[in-house]
């Protein structure tokens, strides 16, 4: 078994992957780019991918979507949500850091930090943190600001924990395959999505979300991307609660294709950081619609209601 | 084949039963009142009934779907819409007319013309046009309100053709029989259904009248009907367009189904007055269903989408 | 204070006239019909009418709506609702009652009774519950199917009390005024309305319901309406939740004047049964649209939001 | 007038703001990075900040729109929409050309080209598009993949034009201010917002929808930001039609402010792009809702509806 991931290694993709338990025991491979992993997917040459897609300190997550919604199709068969920590690694105590380096990103993400302990210092920026450590390593900048993890990997001591802005910062991670069957429902599933609709309407958006909610379909993201393909058209990407193999899930998805110019389902998957089951709303378990439609039965053949 | 109709002989009922194709070459058994016409029916003792169901003249409406509401099953098997039209019959001309008789609501619907041209005349109240018609004929009033059909049924001369104020006016009569599967779909025709909610909410109401829209089901009527459980449990009486067999209309009741406290089937039948079929919305029709039913079934086993 | 309604005297009207607060002390006029109070309150000839509007034995709620609908404005200003209980009146004991009176509505309501007790008793029509007692009291028939208030009135002995089949059975009253502005607000009101659309889409029916739900308002009733005026205009007949004065119903209102065909306003008034107060919903206050209010002007002047 | 911009120059954003008519004439700062365009506005060493914030292809969306929600309130004042186009810009032609450079975004969306005319170029990522040009002039790399308008400004030759993948890809920057009055309607507008909403609850974001559409306001851009708050607190980031002058964008703005757990406006201004201005939809425009407040008006000062 091969995953291909974003690399470089010590970053906190790397973090990430060592915690999705499909990834045990098998050999893991850094590539260069998102688009690298998902080819290599794509073209087979590896089983799986690993890469960040949401609020991630990297920029990339815009990146990981588009090459979802378009090209081959690929589906998702897990994910990791990581809370982001951010250290300042360096040999020097702060007083004697001059230069400091990271991705715009996690800068941004600790400029009250740099601000209030290292005003003087002139802030670099690198392709990413673990770049931006490497960096450090190697005698180009004093200090980096980056993952524990990517500090630990290098070698590089740690002056300042817990650095971060914004102490609820998570990033997520998806687990990437070529279309297959979802694994089993475990209770408590993500179902990703892209639909289509062909006009900027509010109301053909309404229509969407009124498929999934009256069949107790959460949406635990959503996020229109520009198709490109003129004015008009509209993606959608959303993240819905529950499994491709739920009976409401089945309907909503059907009444999605009737309704939309487009769907492109992506998976369905375990949320992270799930132990308990979430139950379906009442009336919409497996059981309330096999019952319904055994007594759509009885009325066609002429039974009494 | 036999068909018990709301009596007596004479009435619009009579009238509108002789349009029912079903009816044609039945035997006509008038009876003296709308319960004992569905009582008829649920014991077996006739094939179908046929009774006055909305804005009728008679004031019989509530009765009608109250009795289908409650007590052993019925279904609808089709409806016949009758425009109403009054006359004055009498043997005397306007002038001599000293008396009038009729049902009260043809009283107030001749109201106009009755302050014009008969504005000394004494109006009495009785229980049926029919009945006024008969009272003029035995010489206990001078002149009756009723329709063209009912002067002509009991002999009277008209005075006063199309009287009403409202010429638009309409009454529906239905057709009802023991529980039995539907006749086959016309291309245009109504389900009537009882939906049963738990709160005066009417968020409970929307989201019945989402189950229909979302499947492009119309309502051409809608009334609540209190149940006499006690507070919070409503009624409504359904019209809707699509016939039980569509599978928009299975899906829509399936939601019905799951959703309300409880779902009566009242019967599909074709719309009266209706020649020319109306094709289901755009991605709603039966074909359309299949199609989105069987991508979801390649979506789950691990086809791509 | 002259209030008219709906005689003769002795029948469920009378008693719940009775109730009504706004008529402690008035000078009370039955007359012969729905039609005829009402238009003595349009002319002027009394102060306010009264008369049953819902679930009544009689089967007038029809014509008392379509009055309202129709014609010069009217406005509802109280309403008294009304148990309805049944008593088998006659000076006879169950064993020698060969003949029955009674409006058909409460014959029907009484079914049950009537065949477990009186089976081989025969049943005549009447055209309301005071003339059958009256007509019992003149010798015509041997016993009455009527109010306790009528047999009491008419002066004739309970043979049985409570004979309805469904106990729960309420009939609902108004009080009926020229336009007037609505007495002041109770904490627990209902406000009348009809609305037209002109289309029988349900779409145009969930965006009426939108407008109410959104502004937190209920339904406790719904009824639809032919209007008369050809096919694709329906009208709408609705019991909101709310009082004019209220800004969420306020900005309802105008929301309905703005996308319905046409709106008619049919009154504010106290709920009857109604001793505690029912809060608006979470952020539906006048205050919370004094504070939404304030907040969008302090945008519009280039304020921080 | 001073104008600060994400720099450096060269770049598509530098080529955005000379097409934004407030720019017309004012002095240009580039600045390293969003957070430093956007923070000089905010303590006044600048009038004005402009800054990529949708679809671009150097990665910035995330951090302009976190920027925008978080920290002190800035307001968007106007928008420039630009066609992203690709040029291959080296001093050598194709056939010698051994390394490119780019952004990792840029490098995404001309795979197709490069795969396809330098399939044995070694592909190298640089911290931008404008960089990786500069690089080629320093010797470092053999060519850029970077915008006519950069391969211009540092004096590159263009080998090949127009090499993007997708042709309709589309960058959109804003001009942000401190909070003051938006610019006047042109009739044809976007307001930003920020809703948050408690729950990850799909009849929440339904809710918030609602109260957009039912007065005639569509979205031409939707995206669920996590809060770092915690679970179940959710941002959705709108860009809406119409005007914060708008009667019904009012109406609109005073329903979310009442059903979110908050909103914070990010400003109104002209949409790019558009010289015909767009009607609002029937019975939506300010003379329906201010004559909808008049009959409001006449309701509760008692005349007839």
């Amino acid at each position: 078994m091969e995953f291909a991931y974003l690399g470089p290694r010590g970053t906190f993709t790397e973090a990430a992957l060592r915690r999705l338990p499909a990834a045990k025991g098998a050999t893991t491979v850094p590539m260069a780019s998102i688009v690298e992993v998902l080819e290599a997917v794509r073209r087979g040459e590896v089983d799986a991918g690993f890469v960040p897609i949401e609020n991630s300190q990297e920029g990339t997550v815009t990146l990981t979507v588009d090459e979802l919604v378009g090209g081959d199709p690929l589906v998702i068969a897990g994910e990791v949500v990581l809370p982001v920590t951010f250290v300042l690694a360096s040999a020097k105590p702060a007083a004697e850091i001059a230069t400091v380096a990271s991705h715009p990103h996690a800068i941004a993400q600790t400029r009250g930090f740099l601000r209030r302990e290292l005003p003087n210092a002139v802030v670099h920026q690198a392709l990413s943190t673990a770049q931006a450590a490497q960096r450090v390593v190697d005698g180009e900048f004093d200090a980096a600001v980056c993952a524990p993890f990517t500090a630990e990997a290098v070698g590089l001591p740690v002056q300042a924990f817990d650095i971060g802005d914004n102490s609820g910062a998570e990033t997520r991670f998806v687990h990437v395959v070529r279309p297959a069957a979802p694994p089993e429902p475990s209770g408590n599933d993500i179902t990703s999505l892209v639909v289509y609709i062909d006009h900027d309407r509010v109301g053909a958006l309404l229509a969407v979300l009124t498929e999934l909610a009256i069949r107790g379909i959460n949406l635990t993201r959503i996020e229109s991307r520009p198709t490109g393909e003129g004015l008009g058209r509209y993606a959608f990407f959303l993240d819905c609660t529950g499994h491709l193999a739920d009976a409401r899930m089945g309907e909503a998805l059907t009444g999605l294709r009737r309704i939309c110019a487009d769907v492109r389902y992506l998976g369905s998957y375990p949320r992270d950081h799930s132990d308990r089951p979430v139950p379906p709303p009442e009336g919409l378990s497996d059981g309330d619609f096999a019952d319904a439609a055994a007594w759509l039965e009885r009325l066609r053949s002429g039974g009494a209601a």
